[in-house]
């Protein structure tokens, strides 16, 4: 899929290639023009369209999506040759409600006291083409 | 690891931690700032310190990497939760020697001509962090 995500059916289209892989690779520009990347756990719930991950406010990542939102999220599942290039804007979204939605992060992410921690909130990422 | 490439040892560890992925996602930045990854097949070659890649010389990738060098590639091997970012500077090289070093790029890769394809080309990362 090439085309940008103009209608519901790429929505679904992309919410197909997108399902059943737990880890993407965020990729973003830090202020000295390096990109990097680095993997976060993908939301349990369908894509409607954004998607959504747990991060800590203070993180590395969080500064470079507020000096450049176009980010890339690549989806990789090898064994069934499944590679999906996601392009977007992201930014960084304190949503208790959305958290409460999208489920607790496992303590493994960071995130020991849970809903609680001050420094819990989420990167949405708004899909532009795939 | 997160430190830069200045010596043997990071060499070494990032070549283990490369071996066994068959694919990157290489992540480039357009014109318009847009971020965009694909699949790249990985070099049978052990890791010295560059990665290559064959590629059409005329692919849109390749003229993003003109465009801007920085580019980023993921090597993902989730089932060994295996998430390797490299950063680096991306470059269009013409050199059959190496070429031929590398191994014939299977006939999928886009290439039925082999060797003999006039647009074959490799794309050369120059390692910088990982």
């Amino acid at each position: 899929m090439s085309a940008h995500l103009t209608t519901e059916q790429h929505v679904e289209k992309l919410a197909e290639l997108l399902d059943g892989i737990p880890v993407a690779m965020l990729a973003t520009v830090g202020p000295d023009g390096t990109l990097r990347s680095r993997p976060m756990a993908a939301q349990r719930t369908p894509f409607d369209g954004a998607l959504w991950f747990f991060t800590q406010a203070h993180a590395p990542k969080v500064g470079e999506v507020e000096w450049r939102e176009q980010v890339n999220l690549s989806y990789v599942a090898p064994d069934q040759q499944r590679y999906v290039s996601v392009s977007g804007a992201a930014h960084l979204v304190r949503d208790r409600g959305k958290m409460e939605e999208l489920g607790h992060p496992s303590p493994k992410a960071g995130f020991p006291r849970g809903l609680d921690d001050p420094d819990r909130a989420l990167l949405r990422a708004h899909v532009e083409s795939a």
